[in-house]
């Protein structure tokens, strides 16, 4: 009788041991996952940017890893140091060759990265876009920032604090087209909304903090009156900061991303409001879509071949918050 | 000796019982729940329409309930039965009176329904819009198609059927927002693309199909050499197919939406393609982002009071699908 005892222990200990190994393993064709969405720990989604040592990104693999973390799949992050397109090519042909589970791009050239793009789609991997799109490109989806709404709203701080009149001016970086619809969205804006206020200037600050601080200078002594500077990237932000300091202005500066050195100045009250732009939405819901698309593509690999509806948004506009002196803190990377 | 066997069955089968209960019901403060996404089945997600029983809210609502079964909560459908904002209104106060985890609503009248929907992010429950939203509301996402772009798809596929030459006319509802919309990127991508076409009318179909089709017939006799009538819905497509039915034209139709009435037409080659939302996905992402600010709101009531950076997107556009001949049959519901 001891001996049957011991059987029994035995029989419901390996009955146990399975049942908590199964639980922890589940198989994905198995009724009992559904409930809960959950990934497989060995699917590698992969982010690729470029300059990819720059504090933009942290916010943006912030989020990517958090989506990652609660859908219990890895994660890696690469891209190229520099801002190259050949380079980057060359970061995205390795990701391709390990067969990840999805792809999420900031492509630094939407035209040289098409072709490299479209092979990974070809390949059967998902690929998602973010931040800097490729819109010719297969890629299955577009997550990023508004820019033209960025710049409206930008000028609808700006009417705020000048109260809505006098002569405004912007910085930018001309032949970039994400700062030239920011651009446009500010001055459609004033133009349309603020009739008593006037833009009298659009000057190149080449997203340099020195070439930016000398047109807001010239600026300066230009419009003596001037009520306020739209930098559409924080080094002419910085630059304009400069440039007012020690000319005795008292002109309200609007800003673009929250890096350190910009929110350091607007806690300072020099730069009065900052643009920050939805970051780590674009890397959760990056991941959140890729993880979909995953899916799809494993129960069917021709899923998307005869043109049916896709299981994810076409395009997702990422938002934009004005960052001034009473919120600052919430926008420090954590 | 057999007693003792005994108790050893009985503690482990109690021990196996605590375990497999333990992880069905997992507490969600517990860190074996972060292998998943998974919600708490007693949490209930409502969504709310107008017009609450037609074709078009199915796959919405499919979208809606596919993201709730994997992520193991519940949903609740109601919708004002007319076109009627005070019926809506209504419906709405019901729902936030149940104080349910999250709300998706399409809004009748954007103007209207936004004290009310500003009411139940006030008490806390997170509200989104999809399809026909309220721009000047609190809720703190949009998912929706961006119509002037499906107007710019239609025009695209309008020149490829007609070999992108000669004269078009729309059949639209002036009065309507999103048909406006529709019928400026339609003009505008055949304006700036397509040099040799010519918009040469747009009239009123007042989204009825006998209005539509008196409108198509005006058109046939007055512009004989008419290659193609883009209807912005699909009231109007079907009243436009009857026109040309009897004409002997041979003029192209492109018509919105996926009614069976449409596709069928589709299928028979009467209507050469429709434009199909991404009503799937509408519901699907309302859904998933609703489970977010849920969560959040969870951890911390006060989460977005202090302006923080929103957990979800801004703005989401659902896609756009050109429906032919060739992919119809994946566009029935299913």
């Amino acid at each position: 009788m001891k001996k049957l005892g011991l059987v029994y222990v035995l029989l419901i200990g390996l009955f146990l041991i399975y049942v908590l190994n199964y639980k922890l393993h589940p198989d994905p064709a198995d009724p009992w996952d559904t409930a809960g969405l959950r990934g497989n720990i060995e699917d590698k989604y992969v982010m690729v940017t470029f300059q990819s040592g720059i504090d933009y990104w942290k916010s943006v693999l912030k989020g990517f890893e958090d989506a990652a973390e609660e859908l219990n799949v890895s994660v890696e992050y690469h891209g190229s140091t520099q801002h190259n397109a050949s380079e980057q090519m060359t970061v995205l042909e390795q990701a391709i060759a390990k067969k990840p589970a999805g792809i999420a791009i900031s492509a630094v050239n939407s035209k040289l990265l098409t072709a490299t793009i479209n092979k990974a789609v070809e390949s059967g991997i998902p690929v998602v876009l973010f931040d800097s799109g490729a819109p010719g490109s297969k890629a299955y989806s577009f997550l990023g920032t508004d820019n033209f709404n960025a710049g409206a709203e930008a000028a609808r701080k700006m009417a705020e604090l000048t109260g809505g009149k006098g002569s405004v001016a912007i910085i930018t970086t001309p032949d970039q087209h994400n700062h030239q619809e920011r651009t446009d969205g500010f001055s459609h804006t004033i133009r349309s909304e603020f009739p008593e206020m006037k833009l009298v200037s659009v000057k190149d600050g080449r997203g340099d903090q020195v070439a930016s601080r000398q047109a807001a200078e010239e600026l300066l002594s230009q419009y003596p009156k001037l009520g306020g500077i739209f930098a559409t990237e924080s080094n002419g932000g910085i630059g304009v900061a400069e440039a007012v300091r020690g000319s005795g202005s008292t002109l309200q500066i609007i800003s673009f991303d929250t890096d350190k050195g910009t929110l350091d100045l607007v806690k300072e009250g020099r730069i009065a409001a900052t643009m920050a732009q939805g970051t780590w939405n674009m890397g959760y819901w990056s991941l959140t879509e890729l993880f979909q698309l995953h899916r799809d593509l494993q129960e069917d690999p021709d899923a998307y071949e005869g043109s049916k509806p896709l299981p994810v948004p076409d395009k997702v506009d990422t938002g934009i918050d004005v960052v001034t002196r009473a919120n600052v803190d919430n926008y420090y990377a954590k």
